[in-house]
């Protein structure tokens, strides 16, 4: 009989959309294409000694440790360092609120598994992060969607997707993934509030809260709930999950990232991940803790900022210079993308092959957008080209926007 | 409000049972116990100096590569190795036909994902691998069992099975997990025959294929189904997806694995993985890549198996010297486990408590029994301990078997 693969497909993989974009998005791996497409870091700043070093230490003294099985939870000294550091950035918790995971993605895609019923509704931010649509998807949700504005979540807005009963809010309150926005501290407090209000529990993913590059650190939602709430010191028992991860501070390609939470969740996204994976690189963890345990990273996250910061500079300025009128973008104080508006009516995937021809690249808007809509907006990510190049690529856009609004 | 994460649950989260066993395992590391409870490789004979030259190497001439983002179906180098792998030994395939994963366990929850609707029923050997059911309990599927010898899975059992429609077959056929049984040619053949004819696609699951310590090297499923169907070569377009591993041939700290079948069932299967983690550890597969294209595998694989081959004969020596008389065990030609059949109404579970009181361990056989049954068995591992503590630890058990059965 002729084998049938594709017909015993499960009903969710119906859902598991093959990214339009990610076929877009391979045409930008041409070395003479400029992407402002992808989310990656600037490889040449990756502390490649540190590494190096940290690689031979573990191979020289914990080798039976680092390339054995580990535990589903993660290596103990790699969770209680990053319990400290999140007790000295004002998030109250121990070592057992904390799972290591595979990436952020593994913890999207386990917080999927472990909360989300086929039908389930799910309010986030529009545009919100792509790779949580992906991994949620999956589990055949619904999204409600609710409206944001400069200064973060519109609290009206975000009651109403309250009182329609999602599952859980997806919030980025930091330099957000695609728009570059954070939210202003009275609207992290609103969002706590309406939150506990309603009985929703927040999912706060935030992979760049340390990569800010002006204004001055606010505090995350988890911390504020757990203020509001007045929850003993080191006793996480709010309604805040929070995601962070290694990619933007390290390295993403050893794939190392965490979950801070209440026991009851990470227990069992924690029961999730030993059937997902069994446990995360014991190699990458061991490294990771001996790249950090001495205050490295400290040192390297001021490195990164300073790259990023002249960069995000180059391209707003450049953004100034070779833009139309008509086009507009916002101004991150931090993280990897800026957000761009044209002119209603234009359609920035279209426009993209257009771009293309020109060898630049960037990530159409419509794809943030669950419901749809956004088809006049992109992405575009300042950290991982030179300045030089960042000025070259603006300019070629810049020009592709004039002869298209012309 | 407070706080409700567990009433949030999703329904599925109610067959991720937290296995009693494992609960049962974290005793076992206390350092004075004796344990062949878990599955690990012998941590003495890992390759230490290879991985650190590999990591020099990679962090000298790649390191923009292997810390960055990679691409989800893995890097084209291992890819290509393992490909080239697969065909010398019998699995005519390609690049394409190869998909990355972090280890094993996220092939086996992929394909719960890619392939289970709540109901269906997937076909299993009984007992058959714990960590296969942990993963896809998840995705809410009913099992059906059937029945082996020593010999493998019995035809008529297996036909009986596949008649009532599974979605798919789940095929150990090298020193199964845990019996340590392997499939005789012919019942391959038949395997493969009877598969094809009820159109049931074959998971084929072969982490232990190349520790093989007597007897010769058969045929993969995967070989006789395309071997059968006449597939042109290169072209791997039959009715297996076969799984394999460098957790048992090089270390399984560093987390990596691969799947192998048509490139319809893989395509759907890295969007899955897309969603679950975006892709594996580059500086992981790079490292791999590293040790391996040079053909130091098969140097180390031979270390391995003379190791494992050792302690194998050695607990089989202890189990002849020590068991009273009503204790039966397989004679496995391969693998890292064996397994021990007690008289009917011993419950191992029970007895466990008694061997850790002697500091000894093991897994009792019923938590691989998908439907329940297999009380009176047990699962040793024979790959972590050396000789003397396997002796030591034999000792204990069979004075415990003696005791209970007087």
């Amino acid at each position: 009989m002729q084998p049938t693969w594709t017909k015993r497909f499960a009903h969710r993989t119906q859902r598991m959309k093959g990214s339009a974009i990610r076929e877009l998005l391979k045409l930008t791996e041409r070395p003479e294409v400029i992407s402002f497409g992808g989310g990656m870091p600037a490889p040449e700043i990756f502390p490649v000694d540190e590494v190096g070093k940290a690689c031979d230490r573990i191979l020289k003294n914990y080798s039976e440790k680092a390339l054995q099985y580990g535990t589903t939870e993660g290596y103990n000294p790699l969770r209680e360092m990053l319990a400290k550091e999140a007790n000295r950035q004002g998030i109250s918790c121990e070592k057992e609120n904390i799972l290591i995971t595979s990436g952020s993605q593994q913890a999207l895609d386990l917080i999927g598994k472990v909360f989300i019923d086929p039908g389930d509704k799910i309010l986030v931010e529009n545009p919100t992060y792509l790779g949580a649509l992906q991994a949620w998807n999956a589990y055949e949700c619904d999204y409600l969607t609710l409206q944001s504005d400069k200064d973060g979540m519109l609290p009206e807005s975000l009651e109403e997707g309250l009182k329609k009963g999602p599952k859980f809010l997806y919030a980025l309150p930091n330099f957000q993934n695609p728009t570059g926005i954070s939210f202003t501290l009275e609207r992290r407090r609103k969002v706590v509030e309406l939150a506990d209000k309603y009985g929703v529990p927040i999912i706060e993913d935030d992979p760049y809260g340390k990569l800010r590059y002006e204004g001055k650190d606010l505090p995350t939602l988890a911390q504020l709930d757990a203020e509001m709430r007045g929850s003993p010191k080191g006793q996480m028992n709010g309604n805040v999950l929070y995601l962070s991860t290694f990619s933007k501070i390290l390295a993403p390609g050893i794939r190392l990232a965490w979950a801070i939470g209440p026991v009851d969740a990470i227990s069992k996204i924690a029961q999730a991940k030993q059937g997902a994976d069994l446990n995360t690189s014991t190699f990458n963890q061991l490294m990771a803790y001996e790249v950090g345990k001495d205050g490295f990273l400290d040192k390297h996250v001021e490195v990164i900022r300073k790259v990023y910061h002249e960069r995000r500079d180059v391209m707003l300025d450049a953004l100034e210079e070779h833009c139309p009128k008509g086009v507009e973008w916002t101004h991150p104080e931090g993280g990897l993308f800026l957000w761009v508006t044209m002119p209603k009516g234009i359609d920035t995937a279209e426009l993209m092959k257009e771009a293309l021809k020109l060898n630049v690249a960037y990530v159409p808007g419509s794809s943030f957008h669950p419901l749809g809509g956004g088809e006049n907006t992109m992405r575009l990510n300042f950290s991982f080209s030179n300045p030089a190049t960042i000025n070259e690529g603006i300019g070629r856009l810049g020009k592709l926007f004039k002869d298209t609004l012309r």
